[in-house]
């Protein structure tokens, strides 16, 4: 057993390193032992304590961080915590993580490329295990630098084509095309379709799966309010929609639905009966209306607990792994005239 | 102005205090020009980046941190994500820490007081420059110690009785029995209270508030029901009342006023016409109901601004600021019996 005394005229804090082989054990399983692991048996763990009190070493996970590149959290940035949606993004990532004994130490962006671009700053130099990004078109270059610098980096909800960052991302067609073909079918034409903002990929490309369902189910083109993924933008969007006549609306998230909510309880309107609603993502209280609310469904949950595992697998070394796309799926529900018990398709 | 070449043998990382001697300006101005500090003269902030790059001067949060003990990031934990009221309360948090340049690192601490612990050790570890903490009773001690480490710290919502440290949180009292009051009058009579957890302060003085509002109404002992902050606490508390025959339900916090919201949804019973309910927090679904929700107003926004100013206070050393109570407030619709228009009481 290697072994090595102090210096009592020691200046400087004592390295990990120097407890490791105080204690005679590895770096990694002295950090494990004075993070309380589980997997470190009682007697490793008193003989690294021990040896950290004689060095009068202090844990610090900054410091821990520049020596041994381990934090034991991962980051996540979201563009909005009131927006239910990520919220429930993050607290899915949170509690897997948690289960694998990481931290998650959460960044919103508020939709603003400049504010992700300080929270990436950030999160990169407190050296963070790995990094879940929700990205802006804007933030494609750091972000290719902060992989080139070896950070496991995985997108997560929206990806950047052409940027071989893994993305763990939801596909709108399935959910899209059913939403369309199902409102034709109930006659609640025109459709107007409020989308989402065009620097993400989960607007463009559910613009792209509506026009596209509309021309295979032989619609000509129908209205479209580009928006943006907040409450107002959906009652303004609404409010326009139905102006030019539209009888039915279908949302592009989750904030624009409670926005078409909020401008048919203004109007008066019967959701269900006097207009149709198709809202995005099964926020809980889109069930809680008087017409339970016909959803396109992206699983949320599924979602953050595969862009962990992606991440898990980043982080471990392991095959980079490919991105992934879930399928997303309509509910049928009161708020297009179907029937109040969930029909899926 | 003092110079000082670089060593071309130099092993160890340049310092933030060498870039500022060879630059010729403090280590603060220094920091700021490397950050893109807005205060910083394009001139000096060249002459920075010159120094900085001159002494191949790697910026990073940790090594910045330990040296200058500054990262111009804050800590926040809050209980829950998916929660709407701490979901605003961060974003508020969050806004206006961003207008004086600070960065927020969220922790999400799901109601549990060990990971709660943990994240505070994770913030600490990471030096931010304060912390605001949404407590639980168990980390009452570890809380102290963060204080007597000299870290500023606010607690936010929950306050910790007999620790001195600051605390910014609302006064159920006014609108808790103004509400008793309103259902008094419009003969809503017997109220259930759906109470939060009894190791928070919101939760045993809420409790306490409406017991007093019903003594000094000259009420017997109405319906309690022990609950937590959850909406499936809020759904079974509000069938175990009704099960009872209360006429009116007054929620304890937004996720019981929402799990409310389903039980009655459910039942079929209509809200405002079967069954009174008051809702806790102003949260915009609530009047987006077919009865909208006469709540209490915490005024969650007011709540997170003044408390980052008690922060901001703590941070640049002034007084040792006092603890804040804001008013809270009822705001009366049609959910029971009231107008639709808002009444403030």
């Amino acid at each position: 057993m290697m072994m090595q005394t102090p210096n009592p005229k020691r200046v400087k804090p004592a390295t990990l390193k120097e407890v490791a082989q105080l204690a005679g054990v590895s770096i990694s399983t002295t950090s494990r032992a004075l993070s309380g692991h589980s997997a470190i048996t009682k007697k490793t763990a008193a003989r690294v304590r021990a040896a950290a009190a004689e060095l009068s070493y202090q844990p610090n996970a900054q410091a821990r961080a520049l020596r041994a590149s381990r934090t034991s959290t991962i980051g996540l940035t979201i563009p909005s915590v009131v927006n239910p949606y990520f919220a429930e993004l993050a607290a899915a990532v949170q509690r897997v993580a948690r289960e694998a004994s990481l931290s998650t130490i959460l960044f919103i962006s508020e939709e603003d490329p400049e504010e992700l671009a300080k929270a990436l700053r950030v999160l990169a130099g407190h050296r963070v295990d790995g990094l879940l990004v929700v990205p802006h078109e804007e933030n494609r270059e750091q972000l290719l630098e902060l992989k080139n610098l070896g950070i496991p980096l995985v997108l997560v909800d929206r990806g950047l084509p052409e940027t071989e960052i893994p993305a763990v991302t939801s596909d709108p067609a399935g959910g899209i095309t059913a939403a369309v073909r199902h409102l034709q079918e109930r006659s609640h034409l025109p459709i107007g379709y409020l989308s989402g903002p065009m620097d993400t990929s989960t607007g463009r490309e559910r613009l792209a799966a509506f026009h596209a369902a509309c021309h295979s189910a032989g619609l000509p083109e129908q209205p479209v309010y580009a928006g943006g993924y907040e409450q107002r933008e959906g009652y303004e969007g609404t409010r326009k929609l139905l102006d030019q006549g539209v009888r039915s609306i279908l949302a592009g998230d989750t904030m624009m639905s409670i926005g078409a909510l909020e401008a048919c309880h203004e109007l008066g309107l019967h959701v269900g009966r006097d207009v149709a609603l198709v809202g995005f993502d099964d926020h809980p209280v889109f069930q809680l209306q008087p017409a339970p609310l016909s959803v396109i469904d992206q699983h949320v949950t599924e979602l953050g607990i595969r862009a962990f595992e992606v991440l898990q697998q980043l982080m471990s070394g392991d095959t980079p792994p490919d991105s992934l796309r879930l399928p997303t799926r309509l509910k049928i529900r009161a708020s297009t005239g179907g029937d109040t018990g969930d029909q899926q398709r």
